[in-house]
């Protein structure tokens, strides 16, 4: 059974999901994805396979086709190896200075497209836009839950970005407590609310704007931009130039537009650094309906995040120093990425 | 030139060290360690080929041969691509929200034998005590300097730990500023020590040893085990019984019995895990005579601080979730990795 553990020293939560883990040839991450069958005639996310897939709980099927049939454009269905899985209660529970927690929470997989050989930059934008609609509904769904205090979603193209099965897919992760990170941001956009009465990202937002070293592309809605501090070569903020803390309160003309720039978005990286693994994940508020949390005030603090979307190009090794001083080493400057991105060809 | 940046939102501090890595066929993070030669006869830390790393600033001569010349048992040279450079003056600019450093640290290369095919593990106990000796020593001179306000010293071995060349070494940078794992680090062990008068990490060790489910091996001075959050399959922390916040203050009888420990606890993993890929990481107090930060007061938080060694198998991949929730996934419980690394033979 999976548990969440806290660090004492670190305050780090770390999801502790064994399964068949135990020794070490095991370890090929099907606890998050399913098994690695890669073959296009084996793939459980292909068209034609729906039953090998745990029964759907979200389909976009334009032409009404039944559930758990062929017809769909994008699907959506319980992970069969969960990181977490559903319970009952909570459980805390304390022994000395540790603290557990049972693994609480739902573990879904988003199938983006029916066709086996597509990723994400392949899809043209209507039916990306239908994918987005796919991640706001469940996030929708999966927060009315007061036990989930966070939905992490990400993706992973790539195995050298953690990918173990090539048909495109993201995830969705429910977590019963506040990542580390998350806290970290909330409270540095809460302390510039306090001070400035604006938004931390829109002031960073107007700022990249008004130098234009590291803007990538644009539209009437959204801006991409290589981030100031970035990890990783050619990482790649995408967000809203409008204030909004909470994703799922998209409206449906916004997610066109922003269907249009993370297709380009990706398209450019795709160009740039022939088409590299990569991660892509949301940040977004904490859930405003979740259990109170001890250390923060979460109806007080959401307001004033901003969501976005990263794009995490995974072209350099994570080694000791990464893990070591929790800092990152890019030998990209930035601007550099963002004028190659800006000038290369989105197709 | 490299600089340090600082993320508004996660407070993250990020290296940019722009060298040649604007085209991304040329990521072969050569900056961080010498470039990629790996063949016996081309390597340039091989007995013989001292001439092929910059001038040496340490080394353990056991006959009294001449410095960058053959007869050394262990030797430290500057990195020839670092990722940071010394310069004369801190040049601190803000740009708005942004803030960055001019890249001043020091970066070098502990060389821990002159055999190539020797890993850490191979060596024996009286050697890797001549490797730990210099550690220290490179981290005591360092020290010396208040603009290190940090010194992080790391390990990568095999090339999914990061390493790009073979033969055995460890890493050493210099910060000017504090890491942020650090920060949440020395707030927990301050906190706990004004709550109970006591060391957190002694604290956890009196724990562990009182539960025995996680301990995987001990000695007169010091004890390895399997953290309770671990992050990864085999995690292990090493770390002395005794008090003592700053790895440079170790004594020579303490380095001896923490050579025969790391070398006891990497043949364990070795054995039980096939001799997976490794970062090996040490986490110690920051520097005391470092300039003063506006954040914390150092001298007063470091000596709660508790210093140990962090050995972090690379079994599972860092994905989108990671990178996303900030926190981990491990399919190992830490009682179960601890018992097969227990019953393993160190050999």
């Amino acid at each position: 059974m999976s548990e969440l553990r806290r660090d004492p020293l670190s305050k780090r939560w770390v999801i502790i999901a064994p399964k068949r883990g135990e020794r070490p040839n095991d370890f090929h991450s099907d606890f998050t994805i399913e098994a690695g069958r890669q073959r296009d005639a084996e793939c459980p996310f292909c068209e034609g396979h729906e039953a090998e897939t745990l029964p759907e709980v979200y389909a976009h099927r334009p032409h009404g086709s039944q559930a758990n049939q062929p017809g769909w454009q994008v699907r959506v269905a319980p992970n069969k190896f969960p990181a977490l899985r559903s319970a009952e209660e909570f459980e805390i529970q304390a022994e000395g200075m540790h603290q557990r927690l049972n693994g609480i929470g739902a573990h879904e997989v988003v199938i983006e497209t029916p066709q086996h050989g597509l990723s994400m930059a392949d899809l043209d934008a209507a039916h990306l836009a239908h994918v987005l609609t796919a991640y706001r509904q469940r996030l929708q769904a999966l927060m009315q839950d007061a036990r989930v205090r966070y939905v992490q979603l990400f993706k992973n193209h790539g195995a050298g970005a953690g990918a173990s099965l090539a048909h495109s897919h993201a995830q969705i992760l429910t977590l019963p407590v506040m990542p580390g990170a998350l806290s970290t941001e909330l409270r540095s956009t809460h302390e510039h609310y306090r001070r400035t009465g604006a938004c931390l990202f829109c002031d960073i937002i107007r700022q990249e704007i008004a130098s234009d070293e590291r803007i990538i592309t644009a539209n009437e809605s959204f801006v991409a931009f290589a981030p100031f501090a970035g990890r990783m070569p050619f990482e790649m903020f995408v967000a809203p130039w409008f204030h909004q803390h909470d994703f799922t309160m998209i409206g449906d003309e916004q997610i066109e537009r922003l269907a249009y720039i993370i297709r380009d978005s990706l398209r450019r990286l795709r160009a740039a650094a022939s088409d590299p693994p990569y991660n892509l994940v949301l940040r977004t508020a904490p859930n405003t309906r979740s259990l109170a949390d001890p250390a923060v005030s979460i109806s007080t603090v959401a307001p004033a995040y901003h969501w976005r979307f990263e794009i995490l190009p995974r072209l350099t090794p994570l080694a000791g120093f990464e893990f070591g001083a929790d800092c990152y080493i890019n030998p990209t400057a930035p601007e550099a990425a963002a004028t190659l991105l800006r000038q290369s060809n989105p197709g």
